[in-house]
């Protein structure tokens, strides 16, 4: 693997950090091209391990959500577009967790949605990973039923910087990317952000096992992860929202509230790419997407919701998204599986 | 074909309805158990055939929507189930088409959502419907593209009349079930729905030879349909919103606005329905759920939105949602297409 | 009185309307110009009377929210416009009820926004009404507190038959009007409604001694009342949604979810009506209403939620809506009080 | 004036900040108690003074809504309450502006609501303010109207730094404060503010000479604004969300999308504080707001959408809150405009 640049990037504790943007130091420094070993803590910072261990007494506000990082891409600049290609996702032990939270969950009085109900009992699940089968056990807490899922490794949180100057939790998906739970996030997919500022200050973290869409519990199967990224660096050309990219789609994602804007904002988008890539003019574009595009929901649990809209690149008659950025890392990717 | 009743029905121009609910005498009376062909009229009555033809024109409201129906099924009575399982949708021309329509679709002003900007120009796109390629051609309209996409033929309007003695048009979507213009009411579906009144008075009608998920522009691929359905019965058990069998999937659905509270609704219902299928307790299958459920969205523009709730039946371990009344109309539905 | 047709209508209890629209015979006919002296009862139909009578148990769906009507509107024809002028709302009870009821209510999991909580527990208050004072009294139920409030009497529902045919429960409001729930609908106030069926079908209940805005917990101060409107008609002018008019202000209505779109209807329509009544250009009115324009919440409990938009007659500098008809109703109204 | 510590505050240009939170140094520190003069910037920054000054032209994002401060307050510490009271609020200038701004307002396509329209025109109004007749003049831009509008001076944005190190633009409102847009920020309210950071670190701006509720257009009558405070403390008792209390009323706010959020937020924190003030039950302050409250609607223009939920204090039965700060506040203003 004499080609390719590779570095490893495993947070300390009290490294890890818990929002988007700010002064925070970069833990790591990368050229464009560089693949990234890194292991990301789960959701909980690993203090939630079994039924004992309830969130709101282990864990402490606002220290939810660690994300590894950030790390400084080096030439990034306001305006540039960062690619960020997931090579592989690994569930880092042989156990997860999932939870009820209080008030948090799209079913439950939260902090918004505010009732006058008492919260729903906080209840901890803790999932068996096993691997060698690619799968993750729901053992009921209630009862005795047991029922195999299979794994499908992915990042809930990957962001950078956002603009302005704003600081944001790690919690909250937006513009910057960040908690978007979406199971697109996984090994295969390329995401693209806009860069904010210098360095753009990337941060990955919030790894699910697997989670179904829209999170209604509030939480997937919880785990810390050994993850490997290449990170590349497009000048100019920032999305106005995060767009992710895989070997069947174009994906452009909306992250607000309510759900129906979240909608909005990735249709929008999407049909704008559409457009530019293909010459189709804005209604042509807008019919296009309105027959053959998904909209798969992200989540409903957090501070904003997020939607993506996807759009099979089989019908764009070749055109190449950012210049066939994505296959190239793609194959980085794989070359450097085959030789690792 | 000894064993299945199997009767016809194709509306004349003037015998379509408009609405679900209503003194309207029914066009078919059916015995549970009978096997109905049935055509059913595009969205805009087959008057939009082309370019030249803009729906704000040709078409005259309310008479927009027609459905076919409604059909008295022999027994059903309010609080039974009704089954409607779709056989075969076929398109029955060579033909589609797909509109803007003023102040309908979701990246425009509407009549809810209002604002102070014209409307987006009303355009009519035409589609080649090509059965042996099962493919429809996308012809844009303001440049020479073409794009071929894949039939996926469904029903964009099932219903029955609703509760409390209300008469809803057409294009609403509601626990009646109704416009909920979601892909997953295709061949090989079961929907389920509560019977308010006597007869249930089904309609079905809205036939798309396919559509993306939301319909974001406001209309699909419409066309008439020739369609076959098998129509049954289970006293009691009504469920409070519609819901759908697959044989891989249950699935339950939800029609309000905002369009968060379309997805709280499936998921609440899903997770009714898969702690009562499995003997879970409630939180035990809103974590199930959370993990290994999907949630498409069926529409994001007409009255009320519609999102669905989709568990894989794999992990209920073999509990048979409604005695299994899925599997037995599947049956009978591929013997009816053997024998035909 | 000899100048003012004055006509009587107290239904007898089985002659309540529960919807707008359909085949319903009308109570009442009447000519344009008619003093109208009618009852409504309560929208618990006066079974609530006390804490032991919980509407969930004292109550049938869908017998609920009974409305005085329809009353036939001689002349009326699709396409004008129904002016109803409230003279006079006065309790006709010492008494009344509010309630929170299982599933409804905003601050609760409801059928909409369903959750997994359990119900609020259901409870009944009776306040006293002291006409002589203007106020009710609240007195608390888990403790000895009392307050006097004053009275404000107003209807929440008034409506005419919907548009297309459609028949439309009376808790839900809309376009045809229906239950809105505005404070506004108060003594002095007329009501612009737009007439879809021939003979328009009015229909009055749900008084309320007072109500808060947002109707928070789901029910107002409910009570029967003795009410008096002038009905009056103008050719053509339909407005799209409800508008009412006071001696102070212009009010256009917008009832729908979510509630940002209820506002922005009816911040729409009122930016059209200053338009068109004062010639000013389209962003001269939007600026002129986001300057001097009001936007009190009417509800956000029922099936769709209701904002009014409200703008100071002062600033249209004399413009009179509707040809001045609102101050002729008010002296109408004024001279049929000071002669009963 | 003996008693009372006054402080002047007059920022120099690059002295304002744009963001509440982040490690900006303080331009003031102040004892609980303290009377601070302090002079704001319009929104604009001063930028927009007529027609040919389109903000999208002369304004340069992120600078936009620049606030006054930080002013550290002594002895501030997380969880306690900060309360200010605003003793006066008067126009700078002796004009004011407000303009449409391509993809912001309630009518438009915005960011959120993203639509395919192109965005409205851009246009700028300036109002003449007259001090002496306490009105500004709208004048339209498209034909001769003028129309004369009482003065009702306040400040769009307070706030004091988020919780968990966020650093948000001065233009969202949240638990934090900011651009609440609510017109009950006027002379004669004072403002509770729960603490996040030592020192609280509260910034004001965004003055406006009066504003609609909503502010639909997405901009009020914005002015520069020469503004007295006083500036207390409490120990503890931080409230979840922006409280407010005048001489008749108490008000909760709720800063969030969708516009029924922010509604439920606002309702609920009023209930609670109800309750707690009276020691009523629950559900009767459930019930007592529900009648007696109101809902009045800040913006529903910001990032987040704002409602004020608002009780009189005589449905409280004496119950002062805060052990009565903000009446002691209000003495102190007046006796400082008694002897300035």
């Amino acid at each position: 693997m004499n080609d390719i640049d590779v570095v490893r990037l495993h947070p300390t504790p009290e490294q890890y950090a818990y929002a988007f943007g700010g002064p925070r130091e970069p833990l790591l420094r990368v050229r464009p091209g560089t693949v990234v070993e890194l292991f990301t803590e789960d959701c909980f910072g690993g203090l939630v391990r079994g039924p004992e261990d309830l969130p709101s007494k282990v864990c402490e506000f606002p220290y939810l959500n660690p994300v590894t990082g950030p790390i400084h891409v080096e030439g990034a600049e306001p305006g540039d577009t960062l690619a960020v290609h997931f090579v592989d996702i690994a569930p880092a032990r042989d156990w997860a967790v999932s939870t009820t939270f209080p008030h948090f969950g799209a079913l439950t009085t939260t902090h918004s949605t505010a009732m006058l109900h008492d919260p729903l009992q906080e209840v901890v699940w803790r999932y068996g990973i096993d691997r060698e089968r690619n799968s993750c056990r729901f053992q009921a807490r209630f009862s005795d039923h047991t029922v195999e899922l299979p794994l499908d490794p992915m990042h809930g949180t990957v962001g950078v910087a956002p603009a302005a100057g704003e600081v944001v939790m790690s919690i909250t998906p937006g513009a910057h990317g960040g908690n978007m739970d979406t199971p697109e996030l996984r090994a295969g997919s390329t995401l693209y952000l806009g860069v904010n500022v210098p360095g753009a200050q990337l941060a990955i973290g919030d790894g699910h096992c697997r989670q179904g869409e829209g999170e209604v519990c509030g939480t997937a199967v919880e785990a810390a992860m050994e993850t490997v990224v290449v990170i590349d660096l497009l000048k100019g050309g920032a999305p106005a929202w995060p767009r992710l990219e895989d070997d069947r789609f174009l994906m452009s994602t909306g992250s607000v509230r309510p759900l129906e804007d979240a909608y909005r904002i990735s249709q929008h988008d999407l049909v704008g790419w559409t457009s530019s890539l293909t010459g189709l003019h804005q209604l042509d574009a807008y019919q296009l997407v309105s027959q053959a595009g998904l909209a798969p929901i992200g989540n409903v649990v957090d501070t904003n919701y997020t939607v993506v809209a996807k759009l099979p690149k089989t019908v764009l008659g070749g055109a190449p998204a950012y210049d066939g950025l994505h296959r190239s890392l793609r194959e980085k990717g794989l070359e450097y599986l085959r030789t690792r």
